[in-house]
């Protein structure tokens, strides 16, 4: 295990009445609320009078800047922060997924920084202040709700980058699993397979001696995948969504990291086919994941992908061969993603080789040469990993 | 899964090197210290010198306050609370187990309230700020390094009363699993067998689709009862010690609540065994415990008790009926418990059933008439729990 810090602060506010809270939790932080949203879907599903409530409850004056889209821009990150300086704004509140939450942190960020907000992202300049950020969540799937990163995207060049920092941690998130009811089965998988990948991202390390993390890992897998088919089936289950909303937020909150040092090569591999492609980040990661499994497998991931396989996917030990273990574990994963509808080959999504090379050139160079930690990937193994997801 | 609240702000700094961070924590936080802790085990240990030298990098000015004792005493508490207000103390900094902390927690709130502190675990009062708190561990036990809660004895009566608040969660905690290294191998099982009891306490509710945390529980009571026997064997194993220390942080720390009403009656049932017969609280539990779970069994247990052997004992799903599969489970824990060298009969304690009426009197008129929530024990109950545990 190794050395490390570990602090949450978020208030989570969880379950059917948990929008109660907001009035009283805005009324912490001031009046003059920026509210981050994207477009139709919080209005639809009540979520958006709900929340209008609550601010007139609290007696708060609301600026409000929608449009936020999936991968969110950078734009409309400096529209926010310029509110935020015209009408003193003392509380930045998004409503949506991880979009709108991204956003809002930018915003919160920026708000509080002298130079271009984009300096943060490129680790140009530092703010040492943020303005306070809650968050009412509807799509359980990026964990930005309780995590401290927040990943936006430069139009101009469709550059994308993330920033991890303590100052992007949400002072307060609502998290009611109704609000998912309504998601679009395609949706509802592709934010399963995100939080999945979010545990597994952190679950292929190389440290030793991280026993207790490796099995709140296995065990909140276990449950994201006992209760998805209940939520494909059954989309008003509350239960089954109130297992994934929390499992969600636990993914991605920094907890499932202490001790350990993560691998999210496959989250910079499919990042890359988001950008050229514009498929949902979800629906890449169904491809991108099993491919890199296969491809670490032999070289020096046996041992890991058997103990998955056992612990999270019940492969019996008596299966065969620890690398027959893994590869049957690795088969499972890709038959619980279409289980759920999703493909698993770029082939099926219409993606042929042809930009392969750019997209793995570009995962590598981003990252300065050497992709991931579970094995360090450079841009023949990147290329590779496409290849074996064709 | 019931609706809640979750929050804790606790900053954890974990290894080998955690004792490094201690002059910049201070620094945070003010130039005057009060230093709460027992006895001479810290200074054996050479934890004393290392906090020393942290506190004068930070250009701190310390008071002390030693002399703190299992089962924590009012008058200390006192004492403590007369330094903060003479010496205007910036930082209250705990140096032990959950004794010291628990000292300390006191002091912190109650320095901050008007009247007198034994209102505060009365429930007669209550404060509005707390003076910060910060924790060196040298005992994973209590679990109360990330914890809200804290317990204090009134010695006049022995009267022993819990306290939850925010309040409570300290502002920073050291933890370097070295510090346990030292530890006597009675003191050593008996943190395991309480932290153990912190993640079954929670584990054993009536409240349904809890699946998520239920699923993290198991993980992390089978990560304690996998390297308990190393550490039972080398107590220098840093990384079996690391294992308990962070899963002693967690075990205690409000996240394994969430969604859940834990049970507590065999905490409850332990703290009047300790205060008749002076016994560690850690081996009271080895003996209650079970026969909490052999009374519980047949009425309305069983189910969980089941899936608790087969989850966290591995229990063949084959070995026979439900109750039979439960009855194995608590078979495998006294057997686990009899491996740290711990006994599980009051017997062998040399105690008998003179003083149960006594003892499940006081235990359950505490709780106001019923004890527990899993099986809700009226005083009967109580008492046929003790003279199971004979």
């Amino acid at each position: 295990m190794k050395d490390f810090v570990f602090q949450n602060p978020t208030r989570i506010h969880f379950g059917r009445n948990a929008m109660e809270s907001l009035s009283g939790e805005v009324a912490r932080y001031g009046k003059r609320v920026l509210l981050v949203y994207g477009g139709g879907s919080i209005k639809r599903i009540g979520v958006y009078d709900a929340v209008m409530a609550q601010l007139q409850a609290a007696q708060a004056q609301v600026w409000e800047l929608s449009g936020v889209q999936p991968n969110p821009r950078l734009s409309l990150v400096y529209q926010g922060i310029t509110i935020c300086h015209e009408q003193n704004i003392e509380l930045v509140l998004a409503v949506g997924g991880g979009s709108a939450i991204d956003t809002a942190k930018a915003i919160a960020n920026g708000a509080c920084y002298d130079g271009d907000v984009w300096d943060l992202f490129e680790g140009k300049g530092s703010n040492t202040a943020v303005l306070p950020l809650g968050v009412v969540l509807t799509l359980p799937a990026a964990g930005s709700e309780m995590s401290n990163s927040s990943v936006i995207t430069r139009e101009e060049d469709m550059c994308k980058r993330g920033r991890s920092t303590p100052f992007n941690f949400p002072a307060f998130s609502i998290l009611n699993p109704e609000y998912s009811f309504s998601l679009p089965p395609f949706q509802t998988a592709c934010g399963i397979v995100d939080i999945m990948a979010h545990m597994m991202e952190r679950y292929f390390t190389m440290v030793e001696h991280v026993e207790l993390t490796d099995r709140l890992i296995e065990g909140a897998l276990k449950t994201v995948i006992n209760n998805a088919p209940i939520v494909m089936e059954k989309p008003d289950d509350y239960d089954a969504r109130a297992e994934i909303t929390w499992a969600g937020a636990l993914a991605h909150n920094t907890l499932l990291d202490t001790g350990r040092i993560g691998d999210w090569a496959s989250h910079k591999l499919e990042h890359e086919l988001s950008a050229l492609y514009d498929i949902a980040h979800g629906a890449g990661l169904a491809v991108v994941f099993p491919a890199w499994m296969k491809f670490v497998l032999p070289r020096g991931g046996a041992k890991k992908l058997a103990q998955f396989a056992i612990r999270v996917f019940d492969v019996p030990e008596t299966f065969g061969t620890e690398g027959a273990i893994a590869a049957e574990g690795i088969r499972r994963l890709e038959t619980f993603y279409r289980s759920l509808g999703l493909v698993t080959t770029l082939h099926e999504m219409d993606i042929d080789q042809s930009r392969i090379p750019e997209m793995a050139e570009r995962a590598v160079r981003m990252m300065g040469g050497k992709l991931g930690g579970f094995v360090p990937l450079d841009e023949a193994m990147a290329q590779e990993i496409y290849r074996l997801a064709l």
